[in-house]
């Protein structure tokens, strides 16, 4: 379906406004009349919703993988939603900045409403989760921190979490890849298909400034751009969206959630096995229930992990 | 669009006879009455048609490139057809074998007549392209050594030529996965969605020797179970099935091609540019007109080379 | 040549107090009668002196380089001096500590005075250089930043420095690896011959813990044992003993330096290239003159650069 | 001990004649009066006899494990030589070549009698055994299938064996770095100490080539050097060489072999672990005893596999 956003129009990126919204319904759905619970799918970086329904002969997309799990009986008919966050630096952290524009209100505000206008949903925060991978299990996370009131359910594989560990990592790679010229280097990204081979440290490092350390319509990198020397004052700003940090300004929230899941491979190439320990030990701290897995991966190719979730998911509504 | 194969019925692995046939039709098609030019796009080994459609943010899906090409005058509007040829052992390489069905006929008798009848194309052999990479520009190349009244044009991207490069690499890793048992090893590989990280060796190995040396509904693997010894009697119908060693059974078949193209990267890690290189000098030894181009990459994300082929194909028709 | 030391007897990691000191003499050195300057070369972690003189076909040990650039004129003949600091963990960071030893005092009060008692050395600083890499240059830079009394020129490739680039990027594979025991990681490291092929992240987080933040006879690692979440109190020892963060304790000494140089290839997988660029800005900050230089190379087979640290120690004698 | 050889004087790469031979004698050699056995250590390709002294923390040199294995009573006390083989190409397969020199001859007739008369060694076949890895296990084998009557004991780890596994896989990579023109390659290999990273298959194939298919005192490359395409006739010499071929030509002198032990690693990244399962295949058709084993491991770190070898030798004298 084609949404028009009020409050994407406009943003600084001259990103598109008019999205499609891939909605996935349950077989039984046009049979039926009742209402469905919801499940809200969010994208890694540089995903979007249209990609989970891409085609892979070896594992099932998420809508082959929703017919099959409502089939054998696992999870109980659920619509599923994949909305599109995508932007210019390959993501929006699914959150406000005025560096890309504002999500976290485009998907609370707009597209949870245009869903239920459009969808026969339950539409209750107990009946509706959201969930995803990396940078889509960090939306998921922020959903559940700051919007239990619409998200009764979350679950976050491999969220961003632990900024020490998942970012930091990257920021050598992308010092030197950006050589002081940021906006330098997204051109030349976007000018041509095929892409530099280490690409990746680069973009998710000025992705994370656009929506970590927004300086109006332009971004701050945690670098110093002639040394790479870690900038104290940004790094500070991004911290306070990381999700071990968050925990403690939002307790009542996470306390209020239906069901929260965090899982991670151990062998996590951003160490988001161990973001999820950190996350889990402060909301242990904080006695906020949830349940925490790990499993014996790595941070990719790790889609059968949705089975999980969905399954959890279906046995909280 | 649904399509039900009469020579796939019945195949001796049970894979599906009706399968979706994807057919992109250009932007001006339902507002003009002409007919148009086609080019059937055929898919790698693990590939199947609408693949060609999976959704990627930095790089075009099939569709969106001709849309893009003709769009800026680069191609003229043509129908792309993106057909499915897949198996249980991974691919066809778009030929007949006892083992897998025959998918050569399928392609040339049920297909292309199929397509005729459906879609407002023109209808001749000099209007009719084939294009596809790796396996994909393995087949296009059957088409055009065997099927030349059919097809016309004929672009092959890293496709498989010289199989002493392109597939022995493979063996060892193949032989140490197999042990002694492949069908075994593809019970294993289809029970879990989470596949072994070092399967493509053996798979491509063993869907090859499906391919090239069939033994009723069961194949020959080219190597001794116990020791993996090559087994020469096997390797010598590999070979067989070789282009290079295909060229010169087939001369005034590749003479009459408007177009035959072959391009590689000069880090190709099957070493597809040395199988392009052989097949270049074997044709020019034949006097077969043809293009043959190198250009710098691997063997992977290299689908920006379709822009190279669908302008040699718009120019030649 | 065999030395004795009263400061390492009683290590409490029982490794020896006996070591062998390599010391290489310039090929004029039994023919002539005069006094020679010395170049003491630190090795890195995981090193120890003797294995500056191993064999490799293509590329000269320490004394054929030394005999080389004495017979090209490129340097004058010198003395080479190759110590031991190995230890248990892996290396002593050339710094004394509870937990492994007092290599700095070995080194200053030990070392020099018996090569000088040994060998016919100009025994002043101005005619004692060290250089080292990794680790080496680590010690090399201690050596500038607390004793610049005795060594008046200093060499450091690839230095350890800027510890949040060079070390955190280890911690979580050593969190990992480590499990809780460091005691048993140690002891499984050595009863095998065969290493585990990941043993590096955690042998070097050990063995900058045993340096860093000794307690005892045993040492603190810097994350919690549970979650991997990083110990800011051990952190912050740490930091104590970046170079970064020494230069502003010991100004006047290393303004003392006949030379001081740094350099780092723009490739090393430690970051170190930025740690020499923050150091070098540090240094600017308070007028101490260096050479600051960078190579396109990674951190691994960077001996030829012992090449550019030997011509400046002769050029600067 | 430094060695003149007459047979490698005037050799075609004008490399050296006078070479430094590495000898070890037991810890009670110089206390004893009687003699002793003698084991041959052949390395590896790049390799030279004093690359086995050298100094490594973690794994013993083979002196360090000679005088463990004796203390502990693993092997009976032995007297080791370490001939020094290489060439400019990087090595001589211990064979003879017009291109190369008669490295063959040089051990047989040379070095094994300058051994006998410098050091009180067990001078008969049944008290010598030769022993090697890579390239130094095939040497080994070469010994034993044509010089049994010199070395009574063959001991091959990870030996080069059924060539078209372990050196095919190199040709792809080859052609390209040699781009036409193998004597313009090796002149910028040796010009800088900084080798490319991706030299090693290149100068290998070139190495081999020299040993295999020379040609006066040049040799031939095994593909064309415009397309990459093998040469057949060129292959056929270089099988001709194959442990596996050689077999069925010197069953007697394998016969009479007192120990013939292969292992490979079943990881190996050249399937040498398939060259000894068909190497022991031809052995055990021709009726020949020999020992086979494999071990969980890949090509490279094996040095501990030396202690297996050294033990079947000493139980075997």
């Amino acid at each position: 379906m084609r949404h028009e956003s009020k409050i994407l129009k406009g943003n600084p990126l001259g990103d598109p406004h008019i999205r499609d919204l891939i909605v996935y319904t349950p077989p039984d759905y046009d049979k039926k009349s009742g209402n469905y619970p919801t499940v809200y799918c969010l994208t890694g970086f540089t995903g979007r919703g249209k990609m989970l329904l891409n085609d892979n002969a070896f594992s099932p997309n998420l809508a082959e993988r929703m017919d099959r799990l409502i089939a054998a009986g696992t999870i109980k008919p659920m619509i599923a939603v994949m909305p599109d966050c995508f932007t210019y630096y390959g993501g929006s952290q699914y959150i406000n900045s005025t560096a890309t524009g504002n999500y976290e209100d485009y998907l609370i505000e707009e597209i949870v409403s245009f869903v239920n206008q459009n969808f026969r949903t339950l539409n209750n925060r107990d009946s509706r989760a959201v969930m995803g991978k990396s940078s889509g299990g960090y939306g998921s996370l922020i959903m559940g921190i700051r919007h239990s009131n619409v998200f009764g359910l979350v679950c976050s594989t491999a969220g961003d979490a632990y900024f020490e560990y998942c970012y930091s990592g990257d920021f050598a790679k992308a010092f030197r890849a950006i050589k002081g010229d940021a906006a330098g280097f997204m051109k030349r990204f976007w000018a041509e298909e095929k892409k530099d081979k280490d690409f990746h440290p680069a973009l998710n490092t000025i992705g994370m400034s656009a929506c970590y350390s927004p300086n109006g319509a332009d971004f701050i990198l945690p670098f110093d751009l002639e040394t790479g020397e870690i900038r104290e004052d940004v790094w500070k700003r991004w911290l306070e969206h990381d999700p071990v940090r968050l925990v403690e300004k939002h307790v009542e929230n996470l306390k209020n959630l239906r069901l929260l899941f965090l899982d991670a491979g151990t062998r996590d190439e951003y160490a988001l096995d161990i973001g999820a320990r950190v996350l889990s030990k402060k909301l242990c701290d904080f006695d906020i229930p949830h349940i925490h897995e790990e499993f014996d991966d790595g941070h990719g190719g790790i889609s059968y992990r949705y089975d999980r979730s969905l399954q959890l998911i279906s046995e909280n509504l």
